[in-house]
This record gives structure tokens, sequence and C-alpha cells, in this order.
């Protein structure tokens, strides 16, 4: 009971089960949890379970990816109309691809601002996890803000789940500041990574307080592989260039705040800078992996801003054993401050994210399969990639067995165009396309990034569009030929691909 | 002489001939000059004249588009290695798609922030032009701010033409401030349009000064046609839905700061404005035309900040000889601050403009004719569109006689990805994307925005699409076939497209 210090909540407790009828069909929820981080585990799983026996179909608005089976849970049973702003589960991709729930795919910076500017998503009931309730009847999150902040206040109801899973030593290390609408919005006073501008919890209207509930099940445990010889090759090439950038003066050793997206490749990056030349590093970035602790350990890192913190079961157990430790060098922040425009850019992110595929041109595909089927979803890669002071982009050359190429002629689908792409890598190499024309990118990357087997092919392609002319060369019927390729005949690559020599090539000097 | 109060330019007055032969062969210029407006009109014509009789060749930086015949001289005359970050010319765009310019298309807020981090764009000679220089040798530009600050900063020479057509009542309208280079940005204190934050002049370093030539031409005047049937219309349903914004309390009567592209279509929508129900509006925009004066004359408008000033001549001799009247009511600023992130963000612009084509899914392509031939480049739109609170797109439903439909299943370039898109418009509708899925997206915009001649062939590509499945349906062979189609036939027109009446029309009630 203590970690409820607002005593007019204590007669709301009441069990999940219970708490989760306060939820009609058709209602919208706007729920906690940011890749899989202080999400929902007890009432918005029992919504799900409802769905099994009776008729409720929600729209659910979230940080971004919830743990343990609850979005799985919700596609499987029918339980869901509509689900934004971001997904990781393999259960509800299948649904959104089959067409049974409608997905909207959007930058995380940019939710919470859209429940200002549009009616059509007012929050019925926020549910929203916290590590204890302040006197005064304010949310203490967990382990991430995401847009909780936004949907308390723009709920009818509010649900609380106290998680007594997580130590009390979470309390003070989150920062809420909720943006005034326009047209009053103002400055932004962050200025570092670690500039506190608002208070230790989630200010609500405590009367929206309808159901308070107790939880004790920690965050469902990132699962990351170690780093392997193709992601350490692509963290080499990363380190490589920031050292020159550097070496040149262009950089400190201490570059510039960093990003780095989910998954093994990004984390297999931060890794790498443990054994850099860089010191007195510091992390602006949304989801704080396993990586940036190690980077606190080794000392390289002064200090971690984001939205959530999600790692490994390994990592949870010392960090949180520990938390002390850390507590004074991290703060997590809503996620429309987190990922603001007007702070990455002020701050000048580098920012770290993988792609799908990327094309010769360098627009980069983060979200879709063959340019249809939804993967995971946007994420946050494009409110730093387009604003930040480096966008960078990663991923392998090719996978499974050289079938795929991930650079192709045209990508399959747009997230990040051209004009706010600076750097892709893959394990081959990596091409700084900064201030380069169309021509000189598409040379630079097939030298650079594109797996030997697919070079010539690719060539070929490209001195084939060239000679038809054109700033951006295409030829828009083959363009996409590598996909259907794929698609019809298991592999993107063409035995009779020939090189032909061109004046182009030598002109260019790949 | 009395336009040049500092007295030790006054022996570096030359002729533009001589001036121009301060650049050498391979030089880095960074002109003055943003959508015509404030350009060089002696030194840089110059040197396209030189490079008749002489093999000179220099890459050009400017603000945006230049005008007269300056591009155009440059591009036929072999005197352009590259240019960025816009352009507009005919001749030029030949020679982009010709490859025999290289052209690097650049957000237009981000090419001063270039300057600062990569070094293969150090300036050699900066050209600007000025209405008069100050008593410590300082510019004060003319019509536009652009990038010059960002060029005079990192040139080793400069130039200035001072030109004595323009009154000096110019005095006074500029407001410049250079952003500190990374780690050290500080905050940019604009929270309205009419937010002063730095000097009525350029700073310069005096000693880089090594020529001054004056002139006494005008810049080359706007061409604007009249507001036509569908430009009025789409005038119309974008004033109808802020009409709405405004009746169900998600806008006030006064909006948010107003940017408009450049052309026939954004200066019709702004026009649109003086009969309508609106008032005291602002402008947070890059280029004011002729419908920004048409609004400070109804009384509508209240400030606009831009960075330059492009009217057609019967404009300019009005607001010219009466400057003094508009003087207090705008302020030109250096485009990385009127374009930055930072800004737009936090005053909310409402931003207007235009598209080649756009698809089903709210994807926009503001640049490349068939994928692959340079128009005139992306400019501002995308710091705008991908920051500001309401991204409005805007084109025809068809245009050659209907050969073209400007709605089509896959854009064949992608410069504003669905995340960044919000309404789309043409004379026949508006479509309100924001919040919807992919698959919503589709039938409303089909339902909306496109040409009946095309409705019936687009819901054909859609339901074949979507009974393939996918978050986003799309036949990959098929997607492009339109573009490609037209390149082969002459027309996007597929005479035998049967709308086959299947379930999911029904469903999502088209």
């Amino acid at each position: 009971m203590e970690r409820i210090k607002y005593a007019p909540y204590l007669d709301k407790i009441q069990t999940p089960e219970k708490a989760a009828f306060l939820i009609n069909d058709k209602d919208i929820l706007g729920v906690s949890g940011f890749t899989k981080a202080g999400d929902s585990k007890s009432v918005l799983p029992m919504v799900a379970k409802r769905a099994l026996t009776e008729d409720i179909k929600v729209t659910v608005l979230s940080g971004a990816s919830l743990g343990y089976d609850t979005d799985a849970d919700l596609a499987k049973n029918g339980a869901l109309y509509k689900r934004m702003p971001f997904q990781a589960d393999p259960t509800l991709r299948k649904s959104i691809n089959n067409h049974e729930v409608l997905y909207v795919d959007q930058h995380l910076g940019q939710t919470a601002d859209m429940l200002q500017k549009i009616d059509s998503f007012k929050i019925d009931v926020a549910i929203i996890e916290a590590v204890a309730i302040t006197e005064d009847g304010y949310i203490i999150p967990t382990t991430s803000v995401g847009n909780s902040p936004a949907f308390t206040d723009n709920a009818d109801k509010i649900i609380i789940e106290v998680n007594t899973s997580f130590p009390e030593s979470l309390i003070g290390i989150h920062d809420v500041k909720t943006l005034k609408k326009q047209p009053n919005r103002e400055v932004i006073p962050v200025v570092n990574s670690d500039t506190r501008i608002g208070d230790p919890f989630i200010k609500i209207d405590t009367d929206k307080v309808v159901a308070i509930v107790y939880t004790q099940v920690p965050d469902s445990p990132a699962v990351i592989s170690a780093p392997d010889d193709k992601t350490k090759a692509i963290s080499k090439h990363i380190l490589d260039f920031l050292d020159k950038e550097v070496e040149e003066g262009r950089l400190t050793e201490s570059l510039l705040p960093l990003q780095a997206g989910i998954g093994k490749t990004a984390n297999a990056i931060l890794s790498g800078f443990t054994n850099s030349r860089f010191k007195n590093l510091t992390m602006y970035s949304e989801v704080l992996q396993d990586s940036t602790f190690e980077l606190f350990d080794s000392g390289k890192l002064l200090f971690a801003s984001a939205s959530s913190i999600t790692v490994t079961e390994e990592c949870s157990n010392k960090i949180f054993a520990n938390f002390e430790d850390y507590k004074e060098k991290l703060l997590l922040r809503p996620q429309n401050i987190s990922n603001a425009a007007e702070v990455i850019s002020r701050l000048g992110i580098i920012g770290i994210n993988t792609a799908i595929e990327f094309d010769i041109y360098g627009n980069v595909n983060s979200t879709h399969i063959l340019g249809t089927n939804m993967m995971n979803g946007i994420g946050g890669s494009g409110d730093f990639a387009r604003n930040g002071y480096l966008s960078i982009f990663a991923c392998p050359s090719i996978s499974k067995e050289g079938k795929i190429s991930h650079i192709v002629p045209m990508v399959s689908h747009t997230d990040h165009t051209e004009h706010d792409v600076d750097i892709l890598v893959t394990e081959q190499g990596l091409a700084d396309i900064r201030g380069l024309a169309p021509i000189e990118r598409a040379l630079l990357i097939i030298k650079n990034c594109v797996h030997p087997d697919y070079r010539t092919q690719l060539l070929s392609y490209f001195e084939e569009a060239y000679a038809l002319g054109g700033h951006t060369p295409h030829i828009l019927s083959k363009a996409l030929s590598w996909h259907t390729q794929l698609k019809m005949e298991g592999t993107m690559k063409i035995e009779t691909a020939v090189k032909n020599e061109k004046n182009i090539v030598m002109a260019y000097e790949l």
C-alpha cells in the first residue's frame, strides 16, 4: 500500500478482471509502454481475454511496441480495430497484413501532437503503469514515459497499474512536461541531454482515475543476439568514419549526442564505442538498450536521455539491483520530447538506425517487405533522420544465403527520402552521400556498400538507366523487378547480368 | 557612393567584368538569390560569359533559384560543374537531366548546416547583392537573405554587388542571425512570425571583401498566371477545410502561421484567403508572392516572415513605391531560420505546397517527371511538411487533356512520405488522411481527389492489390505501369479498366 501515497485512490483498488470491464466495445485506449517497457501487464491483456467470449473491439494507441503477448493476443482474439503508432509483434503484424487490423504507422514523436490536432482519437481510457503514486495522486511511471502524459491529458478515464516488481529507486528518473496546444506552443528548453524541464511524475486530473490495480510482473525482457561478424563490421565502419570526422576536426572526441534504434545491429554498433577513442559521450535517444549500460560501465558514456529502458533479463538484473549507480546518469522523457524536431536539430543528434533495404540513390525503406507487408514500423527513425546532424542507416548487404540484396535499384517503399539520408553502411563498407548528386551517390553506394555478388548486377541496372538520361536514372519497368523476381523465383539474383564497361564508370572512377 | 558607408571599400569598387576575373576555374561560389530575388545580376552572369571563351567550370550554391538567364547561361556555356540546393530554369534543368551538370536537390533549410558539417563545399567566393553597406562594412541585403550569411561566413573572398535599383527603404527589413556550429547550437528564440533575433545586416569579415560593383538592374519579375477554375477550386477546398477546423474548435480564426510554396497554385490558394472568414493571419514562409501583399492590402494579414520577396512587375511597382506601408509588417530571415525545423514545429506552421503527383497511400512526388527527370527541386516543401502543424499538398487531378492523372498507384519518386503528409487536394476535392491506415487513405483519396476519368482505373488497381493482402497493398509489377504506359503510349488511361464491385468497397463505404 505504501506505493500509493494518495489516500482517495485506496478505495479504487480492484482486480484487473474488474478493471478491464470499465473498457467498452469501440473504446479508444491510450496505453503506456514503449518497446516492451512499462506496458500494461494485467488490464490490457484482460481486454484481449474478454474478446474470447464477447464482442469487444478497441483501438489501441501506445508509446511503441508492447511486451509479452499482449499485442498478439489482442490481434488473435479479434479485439483490435486499429493500432498505432508502432508494433513489433509477429501475430499482430500478420493480422495487419491480412487486413484484420488497421494500423497507422506514425513518427513516434508525433502521436501526442496528433491528439491535440484531431478529435477522432479522443481517448476513452488511459491504462498507465506506475511504480508509485505521489501524495497528490500523480503517476510515477516505470521504465518508459512514452505517450502516457498525452494519453492521460486526453482521456476520459484513467486506470493505473501499480507494478511492485520495479524498485522504488526508479522514482526520480522521469522528466515530464506537457507541451501546450497550438497556438501556444512554447520553447522546449532542452539544451543538453541532461537538461531537466519538467516534473518527475505525470500530473493528472485525479478525478479521472476509475481504477487502480496491482501487478508484480516485470517487463518482458529484450532478447538481443550477440554481435556477429556482420554487425561487428558495420560497427567498425561507422567508428572508422566517426574517427575520421574527429581526425579532420569536424567533430570532437565526445561526438554529438547519439541515438540508436532498437535491435541487434544498433546494439552492436553502440557496443563498439566501448573500445573506441571516443569519450565523454552522451545519448539523446528513444530507447536505452544493454549497450547503453555497457557504455556507462566502461566509463565512455556520461549521460543518456530516452523515453524507455528496454534491456535483457541479465542486464535488467544487473541494473535494477544497483540502480542508484545509474540513476544520476539517465532521464526518461515523453516521446514527443525525446523525439522532438526542435531538440533533435538543436542538439545535433547522430542518429543510427537500421534499414530493411536502401537504393542506389539513398532512399531507405524501414518498414515494408516487398513494398506491401508491414514489418515493425518506422518508429522514431524518421524523427531523428529528418532533423539530426547525421542520419546513418545500416543493414547487411545480403541475406537468405544471398538471395536478397538489401541494396536495390529502387526501394519498394520509401520511409526516408534521398534528402534525409547522410550515411549508408553495410558490412561491406560505408557511403557518405552528403553533398552528392544522385549519379555520384549511385556509384559510391555500389562501390562501397553492395555485396560483390550483386555489384555487377546493380551496376548493369545503373548503366542501362544512365544511358537513358535523367537526373535520377531509372528504368521504371525494371526499377522494382528485383522485388518481383524475388517473389516469383525466390532470389534477386540474375545470373545473366553482364557488366558493361561504359565511360561513365571510368569517368567517375568507380 | 552614399550607399557604401564604409570608406575602406571605396577603392575596391570596380567593374563587373574585372570582378568576375577574381573567380577561378573549379571555384565553389556561394551566391545570394532566392526564387529570383536578390541574386547577382552582373558578376555571376559575367562568369557565364567568360565560359564562352575560356575553360572555367564552377560549383554554384545559392539560396534557391536565380533570376533572368543566369542559370541558363551558366549551363548553356558549360560553366557549371555542380549546382545546389535548388533551380527552376528550363535550360539548366535540361543540362542536369542530360548529365552535363551535377545537381544536389536539398531541403532549403539545410544547406547552411551542411557547410558547417562537411568541408567539400568550402566557399571560394561569395557574391552577394546589397542594397547598401553599413558604416562597419556589413552587407544589407536586398529582396532576399537566403544562404548569404552562411556563404560569407564560409568564404575566402567576398564580392558585393550594390544594387541601386532598390529603394533604401529596404534597410531594416532583414533579421540576420548566424547559428553557432555544433556542439554549440543555441535555442532559436523565434516565438512568433515577427520575433526579431538578429541584426538588420549580414556581419562579415571586411578583410574578405575583394571587390564591390554597382548594378542597377531590378529583380527579374515573377510571372504568375491568374487563378483559373482549377486553382480556384483547390483554394476553395482548402478554405472549406480550414473553416471546418475553426467551426469545430480545432483552430481559431487567425489559424496558425501560413507557409505557401511558389507558383500559380500556391498563390491562388493564398489569394483565396482575401475573401474568407479568417482574420489576423500571419505568415512564416520562405517566399512572399503577390498574394501576400493582396492579403496585407485587404487587412487580413498582420505579419509575414520569409526569406525572400518574389513578386510580379506590377506588384513590385506598387510595393516598392510605398514600401514604408509594408515595412513594419514583414521580415526577411536567413533560410536556415525561415525553414528551421525548430521554429516550424514550435509555431505550428500550416504548410501549403504543390505536388507533381501523389499516390493512393499519400506519398508525394515534388521533383521528378516519370521518376527520372528533375523538374525544379524539393525546395522548402520538406522543411515545412516534415515539421509543421499541417502539411497540405495540392495539384490538379489531371493534365494534358486528361492523358496524365496526378494521382497514381505509386509515385515514381518520393519526396514526402506517407508519414509526413496530412492533406491532399485537387480541384476534385480534399482528403484529410491524418490518423488513417493505408487502406483507409486509398479509398478516401480515390473518392475525393481523383478525376472521374481515372477513378475506376485506380480503384481497379487498388482492389486487385488489396486482394493480394498487405498493409500497403501494391502489385509491384504494375505499381509504376501508369508511368511506363504514359512514356510508351502517351497516356495513362487504360480503356479496358473495369470496376470490380468487391466487398472491400462496400465495407469502407466509398
